[in-house]
């Protein structure tokens, strides 16, 4: 049965794959190939380097990252916005587990080397950073907020790099609860009033 | 001029630097030849492969970080061995804006293929949450301190994986402000006596 999903599409979400698996470096493009299910000499005409394909994978990334936060908007409440970004459900924490934060693994796999592969693939976080001030503003936490979404994103990938360095899933459901907690109390202390004036980011 | 240092110190020393700048999988064992200035044909002699020559590099990161801990201890006050945790002088800063975390990086590296090097690599992270652990039960913060180590190690993590992403020695500044602030009014409301029933973890 002949696959009618289009080559290009096919490759990206193979590299996707592999790429969160075994990482950027170990991915080769005969890799992709195969896990695509395309003829490497076929990849070629779609992707002349594996810097393009990776790129490709970062669009990839950044568009499903758009599109989940855009999902999160239509709660329009930005507290239960924000506190959406700490469940994660049982599949994905077995795949963080197992091969990391498939973004803040490239970052940090990508950002040895710089140049733009990375510079692209840093803008992911920034996106998530960016998105997270924004729900503090709405939240009228003003110039704090940018303190906030970076203590908020920050601890989130530390959360992840543990679980993923110690296997352990059980550690993000008891980091994230951690986390959850802070936010909560955070976005209380807020609506007593007093919190334009004195919050507390940490 | 005859280098008296002796070739294995020399090889692990430049295999640690060479890790950290460019990742495992990217160094081979010529480029650890040559940056530590021995000849690829004498590097088998000391170390049959590149994964010998990482558990080396591990085994001495390991040492680091007990020599490390082991100088903080010198402080007799848990809360400022703590505290120095946060404080991260201006050479450093600008290694891990640039090369990211060298444990945290090697974490997150060798855990997607898992096997010893990965497990470990793993020790070095948690040899730190211990000895956070065991600051904080010197705190009295009983079987809290578990869980405060957690969120005090992943949020260090964190904060130098967005300070490599961003290449941006200044968010590390803030974050660890951020941090700062968490740890001692923490250990400051322990102090009132109210913490063993009601510490917060965040």
């Amino acid at each position: 049965m002949p696959r009618k999903t289009d080559k290009r599409v096919r490759l990206i979400e193979a590299a996707k794959v592999l790429i969160h698996r075994q990482g950027f470096n170990l991915t080769t493009l005969a890799d992709i190939a195969q896990e695509a299910d395309v003829p490497l000499g076929n990849v070629y005409y779609y992707f002349k380097t594996k810097e393009a394909i990776g790129e490709a994978v970062i669009e990839k990334r950044a568009g499903e990252i758009a599109e989940y936060l855009t999902k999160l908007e239509e709660n329009s409440d930005p507290r239960a916005r924000l506190l959406s970004l700490l469940h994660i459900n049982t599949e994905e924490l077995e795949l963080i587990a197992r091969y990391g934060c498939s973004v803040g693994g490239l970052c940090q796999e990508l950002g040895k080397q710089g140049g733009s592969l990375a510079d692209q693939a840093a803008k992911l976080l920034h996106d998530l950073l960016t998105w997270s001030e924004t729900q503090f503003k709405s939240l009228g936490f003003g110039e704090k907020s940018y303190d906030l979404a970076l203590n908020l994103v920050s601890n989130i990938q530390g959360m992840y790099l543990l679980t993923h360095t110690f296997k352990d899933p059980k550690l993000a459901i008891r980091q994230a609860k951690t986390i959850q907690d802070w936010l909560e109390k955070l976005i209380a202390s807020s609506k007593t009033g007093s919190t334009s004036r004195s919050a507390e980011v940490a």
